[in-house]
């Protein structure tokens, strides 16, 4: 995608000026226009600080300019912090003096009604004419750590700042951003750029990923947010920090009814449908935060260690109960738990008699009386297996000071060794303790149950290089008519894009109906074509299980007839007659549908109440990657159905997937003429006994 | 139940002793047996300790004695730190002494194998007859927090010891017991005992937990278990501690098969099925935590604030986007986010115009213009809905000096204003800070997921006073003969239990197979009865749908013909003539089992793929309590099928609930004769439609 071919330098003159302007600015160092020229001139920015108000001559120390234009010096940022009936006049100013980026704090535009969203857009609009930046308005503005940059009015930094470091973090809520700052503070987390984008005129948090993925001072790259305005944006941005092999933590709110309606009226963003945002999330190898600990676990130690090789990890422990703790979070967590080979575990049997010698190793209390067996046991487990994570639970050890340097160099030494292994530690560490192995790339938690839930969350990042370009279709572009297509008509669009479909036959008389019958063979199922009746049962205009010459012609008579008599309006296209499916297999629902968002969903689920009651259904963005189709079949929470429930034989994945693609393909030629696509049932036929074939189908075309 | 009908005096005794003997004792105090006597020196205990010591004099300033009965005053606690072939002389010289209660550091018994298991049993039983409470061996003691008594050789004391508090904490396990006393003292978790129960030849688990129920000195009781030696003993223990209104919070490991194979090497308790465990624990009102951070935070908040009065919440945020993730939160956690009346949602809009004024209740960062719309607007809503708990997301005021007197105030205003509510706030602050909060019984939590997640637990605690007594049985006893009863036995026993069962007769002739299908009219079913054939479909038993003389006859000949050809040697009792239940219904399945543990377990789930593929079912130990049986079937997973599902009518829940308690009861009167019992299909008809239906069933009885 090109949406941004390089990145945007727009953005960069916005977040790293070289002279900022103040505009509304205050003499208080507490008020909104005061606050970020006491940033800048306390926080250690090394660029020009210009304080903008035409009724003072001096603020906080600076020589004061009436406007931003009588300054007569390049200006690269103007902060505006003043009320909103002056934003327009100030943004102005600020265009004029040759700004190329401006950040405006003020409130009053789109949150408080349609006439401020109006103003909001005009600004929007003027930004981009004038080939201005503009972040805000009703933001907190942003931070740019590792430059010294502070323009925000946000007390966040005033309590004590963040260090520097190479994790971004960007906002949709001020709130929200501010409390992240003061967390990352108190956990000793650094960051690169800390930025909040408020109502969103003109820079998008997308607009802020993209720039952070093309950062080389960014590593890890952390995002809030509560409604996406530009689908296809959002989606380029996540693709660009996939390829760049930027892990990116999300926390999106809105996953329950009562979340979204309070994000709803928190925010005049599109709320949209939280699965649909857990697809593209997926899609993108995106770690999904749910609380704001998780947020901060995940960047933090995807920073610190990145990402393990395999899902596989030796569990070692001093304790046999925590080690059956971290057994189980492991095993639940689907990590590789594999044990250790018979040699080492014999081996390990003869340094530990009553050591648990599988995997969790546990070398029980028995290391008090011989600190090595630490370090001897840990080198065998990964000399025999080769985990791509080793995680040792070491009690209190790094509470004590006698222990402590035999931790420190235990890490040490398995970091020499053993390069490319994530580690992680589980003990009670000091703040300066934790640098000092985080420093080795070795990962702490003081719970061992949070470091297993990361590192299977780190070993779900995309591998580096992963991302395979995607076609946007695959073959010659389709415009369907407005509205709903008749039943046969869907089945030979579908048939055409390659699922297969039910063997069938259309027909207009009740000879030709039995003809049809009998050249299908076998038992059929009759239904009159309508395409103005969408549920054709319930008109009685549905027959199934008929045999034989007169059942056929009777129930063509009869469908005719009753559903004459309940819509007489609707035109009849004849009848389909359809082989019967028999023989056992799976009911499947697949489906497309046109998300506000995001464009085309692809839907698959399996049918009757796992659908309509369970909702059990899974959910991917088109155009689907490479194994998109055979992931999702494994997704269902009832995945295990497909593979033989009830001592029925699994059924035919390869044809499902196959299906699946090309009802995507399909989607993706029809594009914006489709509205919807649903394929219910699709059958899933076991292995070796013809694949799967769709049964019915409804294809709506957009409105015009 | 009267296993602990008063507490238990040698275990108080035991834990509270005023004069303490250690044998083995050593000079070093880095060495096991001679930590306990540092500890008791300089930690403050206040009674005689006496080193016990052949080859000494004197011993850390203490004068030595050769034994036990040496020391010629009253002893009553002796801590054996001896090697295991001196244990059993030590332990006699002990008894000999008066001692009333051993602990037994020394490890070598039952985890060394069928010899050490032995001497162990031996020494259980020496206790036991002695009339003297023995922890351990292989255990780490216990400390009693309040009364300076450190009898135990865990080095976590020696890294600053944990302050007094009103929670008491027992492990089955030295090493976590060890972690968690260390994250209890990081986290300022204040206890009154803490203990280990090790190889449990005398003293379980359950004993402390008993003894923790009943002691004055705790309100919170946090438990780690591996596995149970004596599942009613520990029924009973938990039964105490709901009777007397104590929160239990318990880690169980062996959720997963890995971890219990982990857990199993590691002690020679037995595993026991963990979903049993779940019931059990559920039965009783237990918070399972399922990490160290939750067993912490649920103990600590169980300490401060106690239980709410019901679920509902009111969500107060300074932040819209945080307050959609509470929302989120609490909305997946089950509590009630009820809105605020029209009135009161209206005044709040006069306040600020932006706020949102349902629930979350967002007044914006407008407070930081007014300071006294925090107040007003948390007693605007408590005054509105009275909610049961109030919780706040504060952003980072809590670290700011400016703010923290205003948050003070606050909490101090709401605290004295709503004395019954249950007071949360997610905010950053210093543990000074916190404390003050906490001692004003308001809950503090950096993550406001956190918060919610406990605030639902707590919420889940049962209520006091809640614990109705439950009948052993409601009936006369039931003798089963060992073996698998006939299907007529099994239906004609349910039957007289007061479960329905399926209209059916035995038959022993054809003749005698088409009057009775005549007799019950409609379609029937015929299957052949025979107690040696458990599973007469497999061997062409059984014939269904059948309608006529004709056909009846033929199925009765025809299915004997093929079971005699299946299993020549099975003997045949006639055949069964059943009404076929037809007319719709949701396919259930109940039974009872024998855990090894924990005894008769009832189980219900719905039938086919749900509970053999999905995995869906719900287990509740006998015998039930009240309510019990209407709650199993709402914690399915697929409850909503119960509902109606795909448009059919809801099922008769009522009729269901009563014939599991009738099952329930059922297995009570056979006590000790059922071995298992399972009704599948029970098929749950619509409302009004006849209740529900066993319509086969298969009970064995226990080998003699």
């Amino acid at each position: 995608m090109d949406l941004f071919a390089s990145q945007d330098a727009g953005l960069s003159a916005l977040f790293a000026p070289r002279s900022i302007a103040v505009v509304g600015a205050s003499t208080s160092a507490q008020k909104i226009g005061g606050i970020p020229i006491d940033y800048q001139r306390r926080f250690g920015f090394d660029g020009a600080v210009y304080p903008v108000n035409p009724h003072a001559e001096r603020i906080q120390e600076l020589p004061a300019w009436p406007s931003v234009q009588a300054i007569g010096r390049p200006v690269d940022l103007a902060i505006l912090a003043v009320p909103a009936p002056l934003v327009d006049s100030a943004f102005d100013d600020a265009v004029q003096a040759g700004a190329k980026g401006v950040v405006l704090f003020s409130s009053g535009f789109a949150e408080v009604g349609a006439e401020g969203a109006a103003a909001q857009a005009r600004l929007g609009a003027r930004a981009r004419a004038a080939g201005v930046r503009l972040i805000g308005p009703n933001c907190l503005g942003f931070m740019n750590v590792a430059r010294h940059v502070y323009a925000t009015f946000s007390p966040a930094p005033n309590v004590g700042r963040v260090q520097p470091g190479r994790i971004g973090l960007v906002s949709q809520s001020g709130a929200f951003g501010a409390y992240a700052y003061a967390m990352a503070r108190a956990r000793g987390v650094g960051l690169s750029l800390w930025a909040t984008t408020g109502n969103e005129a003109d820079v998008q948090l997308a607009d802020c990923l993209a720039w952070l993925a093309q950062d080389p001072g960014t590593d890890v790259i952390m995002g809030y947010i509560e409604g996406c305005r530009d689908g296809p944006r959002l989606r380029a941005a996540l693709a660009l920090a996939q390829a760049a092999g930027k892990p990116v933590v999300m926390v999106k709110v809105g996953s329950t009814a009562l979340g979204a309606q309070a994000a709803a009226s928190h925010t005049a963003a599109l709320a949209g449908d939280d699965a649909v945002y857990d697809a593209v999330f997926r899609r993108y190898g995106v770690l999904r935060a749910r609380t704001l600990t998780e947020f901060f676990d995940l960047a933090h130690s995807a920073a610190v260690a990145g990402r393990p090789r395999d899902r596989s990890i030796g569990l070692f422990t001093l304790s046999g109960g925590v080690g059956a703790l971290m057994a189980d979070d492991a095993s639940a967590q689907g990590l590789d738990v594999r044990p250790l080979g018979q040699a080492a575990q014999d081996r390990l049997r003869d340094w530990v008699p009553f050591a648990a010698p599988r995997n969790p190793v546990d070398i029980t209390g028995q290391v008090t009386n011989d600190l090595s067996l630490m370090e001897r046991a840990a080198r065998l487990m990964l000399d025999d297996q080769r985990f791509a994570s080793w995680m040792g639970f070491l009690a209190a050890a790094g509470a004590s000071d006698a222990f402590w340097p035999v931790l420190r160099s235990l890490v040490a030494a398995l970091r020499e060794a053993y390069p490319d292994t994530l580690l992680a530690v589980s003990t009670l560490l000091a703040p300066e303790r934790r640098a000092e192995l985080e420093a080795m790339r070795c990962l702490v938690f003081a719970d061992p149950s949070d470091g297993i839930r990361t590192v299977a969350a780190l070993a779900g990042l995309p591998a580096p290089g992963a991302v395979a370009p995607v076609a946007a279709s695959t073959g010659p572009a389709l415009a369907l008519a407005p509205g709903a297509l008749s039943e046969p008509a869907a089945l030979a669009l579908l048939a055409e894009a390659g699922v297969p479909v039910v063997a069938h036959r259309v027909v207009h008389s009740a000879d030709a109906a039995t003809a049809a019958a009998e050249a299908l063979g076998g038992r059929v199922a009759l239904k009159i074509v309508s395409a103005g009746i969408a549920h054709k049962s319930d008109v009685g205009g549905v027959a199934l299980g008929l045999q034989g010459a007169a059942q056929v012609r009777a129930a063509f008579e009869a469908t005719r007839a009753s559903a004459r008599a309940a819509l007489p309006a609707a035109r009849l296209d004849g009848a389909l007659v359809a082989r019967m499916v028999e023989g056992g297999g799976v009911e499947c629902i697949a489906g497309v549908h046109r998300d506000p968002v995001f464009g085309p969903i692809l839907m698959f689920g399996l049918g009757g109440i796992h659908v309509e009651t369970l909702r059990d259904v899974v959910l991917r963005p088109l155009p689907l990657a490479p194994g998109d189709a055979q992931a999702m079949l494994g997704e269902l929470r009832g995945a295990a159905i497909l593979d033989g429930a009830r001592g029925r034989p699994p059924v035919d994945r390869d044809a499902l997937a196959a299906a699946l693609q090309a009802l995507a393909d399909f989607a993706l030629r029809a594009g914006d003429t489709l509205a919807s696509a649903e394929i219910n049932p699709l059958i899933a036929r076991p292995v070796g006994e013809g694949g799967c074939v769709a049964v019915d189908a409804l294809i709506v075309g957009s409105a015009a």
